[in-house]
Formats: C-alpha cells, sequence, structure tokens
C-alpha cells in the first residue's frame, strides 16, 4: 500500500531513543538489512550526505590537498606493524580469510582506518625534503566490528573521509592537525549550524597510535555529547614503525611528522539530534537536498498546477526546489515535509496568482510571510538565511543552557542526576580520577578545551591540584 | 631523491604491456600496495576518475535515479537466493569469517555486485504499483578474487557505480536496459572520446541471473577488445527469488521486472590504451585533471613568471590549468606533460610578452599556435575542442581499420595472425560453435551488435544456417 497518512513519531521527550529511530525511519533516511549493524542510505539520507561530502572536498580541496584511492584490505602484518594502533583496532575488525574457494595464506583486515596503508605508499615516494609535505585524503567505507550499532551514530560500516599528511617538522604537523580541525569546526557551525566545543583529547581518550589528538565536540538534543569530527598528531611514531624517512636540508636521513583526520556519516546522526523536533527532521537550508518544497493550495482549479511547475522551474536556478503535485491533501503535504525537515515551504492557490504573490512558511517558527512573485528569489534566499542562522542560534543557546559547572564529584553527580548535559570540571590529569568518574557518573572527558578557564585550582575528583579544564558528558 | 629527469617509457610496438605499465606508473596514475590485486590511485589517476564520475552521475540523475548506498557485506544466505547468480559470483568472492575476536556464526561476503541487497531492500519498499518505477544507482567499490590482476584491468577490489532498477512491465524494464547502455555509450563516445559497439552478450557471456545482457565494446591499440560497461534485463528472476511483488494495476500480485546496469575503473584503462602513444598517456580534455599546463619559458627573466601567474589565474575560471614554475629546464617539463597526457601546453616567455601573445602546443599533433592575448580564452576553448574531435575520429580509424570481415574458421584465424582486432563473422548461435571459436583462435564473442548485417547465410564454425552477425575478438 502506498502511505495515504504521516505516521506518527513517537515524542522527544517520551523516548528520545524511540524518537530518533522513527525519525531516520519514516523520514526515509535509511532502512535496515540482513546484515547486522549495517545500514541502508536511502535516496534522501544518501543526498543529505552528498551535500555535506561536497562541501567539506570543497573545503579540503581548497587547503591544498589531493584525493587518491587506497586499498579496501589491510594483510594482518602489515597492520600489526604499530604496535599502539594494532592494540586499539584489532579487537573490533573483521577478517577475510577466504578469497573464492581457497584460504589465504595471511589473513585480511577490512580496513578499520588506513594510517598503515597511506604509511606503506609514502614509504614509497617520500626521498626527499622536496617531496613535502604531502597533502593526501580518501573517501571511503570502513569497518569496525562494533557489538551494539544505531544508524548513523555506530554502525558496522560506515562512510568517511581520512586525510593523511606527511611533514618535514613537528610544528608543520601541528599546525596541520589544528587548520583540519578548524575545517571541521567551520563545516559544522557555518554549515550544519551545530555548535562545536574544540579541545584535546586526554590520553587515555586518544586516537591508537597517536602523538595527541584534537576533538570537536557537540552536544545532543537529551544533553548526551557526540564526537563531530578528531584530527591526530602523530608524530614520527608511524613513520619509524614503517621505515617513512627522507633526506632533510642538512642532507640527513629523517623521520616524516604525520597527521591524519576523520569526519563520518556520523555527523548526520548529530544534525539530527541537534535541529530535530516533535515534528521530524529539520535539515540546515544549506545542505538540505530540498530547501523550497511547492505545495500547490486547490490545485484542482484552473491554473494553479501550471503556475506552480513555472515557479518550479524558475525558483530551480537559484534554491534546491521541490514540487508536490499529487493529489493527497495539502494538509498532509504540510506535515510530511516538516516531518522531512524541509526548510522552506511555499503555498500558492488560486488567489495568490491573481495577488501576483506567494506564501512562504518556515520550518521552524511556522512564520507565513505573504511575498510578491517578483520579489521571490530575494525573499527566499534571505530567509533560507535567516533559518540557517536561528538554527545555530537556538542550538548554541540550548548548549549553553546545558551546560555547567561542578567543584566536586557530589556536585557533578547532582547536575548529571537532574539534567544531562556538558559539565566543566577540573581534572588533575590522572587517569585514576578519569577511570572514577567515569565509573560513577557514567560521563566521560570529552576534551580539554583551547579556551581554558580556571574553575578552581582542585581537581573535581581527588581534590589535587587540578592542571586541565575538561568537558565531560554522557555520550554516543 | 626528486627526479630530475622524465623516465623513459617502452615502446608501444616493443611490447604493448610494458608500456602500459610504465604509463601507469610513471605518469603517477598508480602505485602497488602490499595487498594482492589492490592498486593504489595516486592523485593524478584519481582526479581522472573524480571527472568521469562527476560526468556520469549527472548523466544518471538527468535520467532519474536517484542514489543510495547499501552495505559492504553480504551474507551467505542472502547471495545463495538467486542459483544462477551465487553459481557465477561464488568461485570469485572475499569472505569474512571472523569479527574482533569472534567467529561469525554465518561467513559474509563482500559484495562482488548488489543485486540481492537492492533485492532485499525493494521487497520491503515496494507494495503498489504506484511504488514504481524504483530507479537507484550507488557508487561503491565491488571485489573479486581475480587470478591474474592488472591496473584498472582487473584488480581485486575496483570502484564503480552499479544502477538497479524496478519496474512494472518487462517493456519498461527492456527500455530502461537500453536507455543506460546509451548513457553509458554517449559517456565512452562523448566524454572519453572512446567509440564502442552496442550489442547484446550471447547466453554464455551474460551476467549470471539475466534475462538478457547488452554491452558497448571498445577496441585498444593492441587491437585487443575491452567491455567498456554492461546493462542488464533482469527480467523477474531476482524478484521470484527475493518475493519483491507489488499490487498491480488491476489489482493483482505481481513481481517486478529488474534492470541492472555498471561502469568501472575499467574505463581508465580503456582511456589509456585507446588515445596513448610512445610519448604516454593523451587524455580527453573534456575529463584532463589538467587542461591547459603553462610553461614559462626562461623564466629568471624579469616579469616572466609574474606574467604566467598572472595568466594562470585568469585562465583557471575558463579551462583547469596548471603551471610549472620549478627551476627544470622547459624541455624536461615538455617531456613530463607529454608523458602525463596534458592536452594542451602553454609556452609564455619574455618577447611573447612584448608582443602580447602567447604560443599553444597540441599534446596530439605537437601544432603551435601563435595566440594574441586578448583572443586567449576563445582559442583554448576553440583547440581543446578541436582535440576533442580529432581524438575521437582518430580512434574510430583506428577501430575501422582493425576491425576486418571472415566467412569461415580458417580466414578468421589468419585475420588474426596477422593483425588483432574486431573480426566480425555470422554464427549459429550454437555454444559449441563459440566454444571452439574460442579454443582455437583465443576470441570470444564480444557481442552481437545491434545493427545487425548479413554477411553470409553459414556459420563461420560449422556451416550451418547463421543467427546472428557476431563481433569476435581477443579481450581485455
Amino acid at each position: 500500500m502506498a502511505k495515504d497518512f504521516v505516521e506518527k513519531i513517537t515524542s522527544m521527550d517520551d523516548d528520545f531513543a524511540q524518537w530518533y529511530t522513527d525519525v531516520v525511519t519514516k523520514a526515509e533516511l535509511i532502512d535496515y538489512s540482513s546484515v547486522r549493524g549495517c545500514m541502508i542510505m536511502r535516496p534522501y539520507g544518501f543526498a543529505i550526505w552528498e551535500n555535506i561530502k561536497n562541501a567539506l572536498d570543497s573545503k579540503i580541496k581548497e587547503t591544498g590537498h589531493e584525493n587518491v584511492y587506497m586499498p579496501l584490505f589491510i594483510p594482518e602484518s602489515l597492520l600489526q606493524k604499530e604496535k599502539d594502533h594494532i592494540q586499539g583496532f584489532a579487537p573490533e575488525v573483521a577478517w577475510v580469510t577466504h578469497g573464492g574457494e581457497e584460504e589465504l595464506t595471511e589473513r585480511l583486515c577490512v580496513r578499520p582506518t588506513s594510517e598503515v596503508l597511506f604509511g606503506e605508499h609514502y614509504k614509497n615516494i617520500i626521498h626527499s625534503y622536496r617531496d613535502l609535505p604531502k597533502l593526501y585524503n580518501q573517501w571511503a567505507n570502513v569497518v569496525r566490528w562494533e557489538k551494539t550499532t544505531r544508524p548513523f551514530l555506530r554502525t558496522l560500516e560506515f562512510l568517511w573521509q581520512e586525510g593523511h599528511t606527511c611533514h618535514e617538522t613537528d610544528e608543520e604537523a601541528h599546525d596541520e592537525t589544528v587548520r583540519m580541525l578548524n575545517v571541521y569546526a567551520s563545516l559544522c557551525e557555518d554549515v550544519l549550524a551545530v555548535p562545536v566545543v574544540k579541545g584535546q583529547k586526554t590520553e587515555k581518550e586518544k586516537f591508537a597510535g597517536a602523538k595527541y589528538t584534537y576533538t570537536i565536540e557537540s552536544l545532543m538534543h537529551d544533553g548526551k555529547a557526540l564526537q563531530a569530527g578528531t584530527s591526530h598528531h602523530l608524530g614520527d611514531g608511524f613513520a619509524k614503525a614503517l621505515g617513512i624517512e627522507f633526506t632533510n636540508r642538512e642532507g640527513q636521513l629523517q623521520h616524516v611528522q604525520q597527521t591524519s583526520w576523520g569526519f563520518t556519516t556520523r555527523i548526520i546522526g548529530a544534525m539530527i539530534m541537534v535541529h530535530g523536533d516533535d515534528r521530524g527532521l529539520f535539515i540546515p537550508p544549506k545542505i538540505a537536498p530540498t530547501q523550497v518544497m511547492i505545495v500547490p493550495i486547490a490545485q484542482h482549479k484552473e491554473g494553479v498546477l501550471d503556475f506552480a511547475h513555472d515557479l518550479k522551474n524558475r525558483l530551480s536556478d537559484v534554491v534546491r526546489t521541490g514540487i508536490d503535485a499529487s493529489d493527497k491533501m495539502p494538509g498532509w503535504k504540510f506535515n510530511e515535509y516538516e516531518m522531512k525537515g524541509i526548510p522552506l515551504r511555499l503555498e500558492v492557490g488560486p488567489r495568490d496568482i491573481g495577488n501576483k504573490q506567494v506564501v512562504l512558511v518556515r520550518r521552524d517558527t511556522g512564520e507565513k510571510l505573504t511575498v510578491l512573485i517578483n520579489e521571490l528569489e530575494i525573499k527566499i534566499k534571505e530567509t533560507l538565511t535567516a533559518i540557517q542562522n536561528d538554527m545555530y542560534q537556538r542550538a548554541a543557546k540550548s548548549r549553553e543552557k546545558k551546560t555547567a559547572k561542578a567543584l566536586n564529584l557530589s556536585e557533578f553527580k547532582e547536575i548529571l542526576d537532574t539534567d544531562q548535559g556538558f559539565i566543566k570540571a577540573m581534572w588533575c590529569g590522572g587517569e585514576a580520577c578519569e577511570d572514577r568518574i567515569k565509573e560513577e557518573t557514567g560521563a566521560t572527558s570529552r576534551c580539554m578545551p583551547f579556551e581554558q578557564e580556571e574553575l578552581s585550582e582542585e581537581c573535581v575528583c581527588c581534590g589535587k591540584r587540578s592542571k586541565h579544564l575538561v568537558y565531560w558528558a554522557k555520550a554516543y
């Protein structure tokens, strides 16, 4: 049966997890498959990813990087070369043991990330400081054998880009690590309207094999944090393990300094949980596959459909425009496209045509604007810009409201019991305290923000001399 | 050491296979990795694929298709549902048997193609004729466990797009099969300047599980054929195996009619072997990552480099423009960019600047055009168009020269002994003759062309009544 009604979604406050599942399935972003933990990205979900990908790919190219493509498989012996790396990833990789009818002499893992493949290639092509820097990126699928999965947020297979770069000096690698974190932050804030906190991961939470990891952390509607992107300074650990050497300006052999950085389909989950509401999805105009949806009113009346189709053709030069000329009721259509999170609805009926006007309706505020036809393009652009900005502002305010400070562990627990969110608290730098906080509260260290404050001189957990301000939260 | 000289490549006539290997490595399209049979696509190789992908993706979307993304893995039981399909693919799939530390209860194959995954999803989302047609496509990596591999032409993992569609009727599926074959043919001829023969595969050569397979076949410089793209009418075989049913306009349950069609990174191999020469690669302007390369002459003289950089900025609005301002000799640069197949070189030196002119040099003919600066954009565009057209014409003529007719098997063998190429010959339609021709000559049936001729009434092999004209050739 074709759907003749808009299916109801669970309210966010009743059951946030169910709300999320309802939204991703009923807005037709994904479908499940018989492959455990893998999702199908349906046309609407994939179109969102394509728009995010295009926006990020432009930024990656503008900052001087080139796209390449590495193999899907990694021989076990190659993965084992960097000891921290294999320890970090071994528990969660998928192993290919047979090709065709034959058992392989060495098993291959399906890449969980491609540091060692890039490293092996870099060893081949880098010989002199003149070959540096090398600034490569790839768009690929990767696999991590997760026990529990949720669409976009945690799936066995996911899509991402992974940048891998080589540099002459530690400072250059550091600058690159910062540059790409800023690219991710700008994508989140300026394109996805998702505010982020920039900072450094603790030793415990850094990438397996990295010198240090920078991260951007975002906060969802339910007060849980989500890591939106990471950028790692790898130092020369992989270079030493894999033998990536170059003749430096002084004529001496030296190992390269490396970075890697990744951004995944997970961000779609963040976008949903930051902007969505009880009516469904809400997609930021800059990446919405359809920015304006035309809904004809009383479309059986002469001239309405022709007029609406003409409008669609005309607007398609300026914004991504859809039209629903099906014989469903306008009210059904309104609900459907609100659920799909289309930022702007355009209503046009017989009376509007006579008055040379149409009505624009904002997805967020419900505000109705009556607009003269000859001002339409400019008004639509203005309104989309306003929606985009307002989305960011609302998200930033919500995050602010959900960010608290704690001076000791009982305060910390109290806050988490009342209302989930970021907790800013001082930390001594000891892993024991980090572990204890996680054990007692369920919150993990999200990052040591670049913008440090000194809330007190004592660690929130042990009371000893504090070293860092840390953002803590329960997290996806 | 950085390279200070252009490395020599083997001559095509001396050793075509070695010439090919030299070109793909020395023009820096690919590198080998420690993963058997998988290649690394380097920035230049991947940029070519990105341009091909963008051109094809536009055509796929213009013809009403939507992109989706399916899982990488297929459970063994799902792959087995269509019997011909599993028989065709089982010998060449990679099997995942372990996830993390655990052995899987059911092994997963790494997708060699995704008919069954699409089928399973279609079963979920198609219920009524109102849900049809469904026109989906995905860009993905697939794996086929090949014994012998060559970069682009045959690799364990390759990149491709695979379209999968569902229709109400056999005719609609047929029309779609033809439509997408034409899309592929137009991409090959109009964008890649590679002429193709359109036709149908024999029963023996069709896709495992298809009703019939249409193909476009191209001819390489060495006279071997290469299958450039295929489009399959699947009938209702997969629909019956997987239970994809819909309520038709008469209110009865019916299985959908399906198609699938694919186009891969292999086409880059075809482009190389159709257009390349002893100086190296030659890339059609429409997909060349760099269309015009600026080489400053006597660049140490005052003003030359500034002028050249200004030109680059100015031209970058119109064509993909590169500049080599390194301190290598101009002669080195000429050779390097000829090897990389950049269609047009722009030379500019002190005298040119005085005369307000530059020199354009065509990669194919070596022809030099002195062009006034104020006519530059228009002349470059004209010249690129002329190069693109001439590339197609040269390839078409070469194919014509290498296409012969045979009336009996001794003629057939004689032709192949003298000069590789397409052989047009009549066929009775029997698999025995097809097998015998392959055994005795090494040539396989490439296709029964849509444009049939009757060369004789007798099968080239058995002499019985002929049914079809067939193009035969040794093939990649």
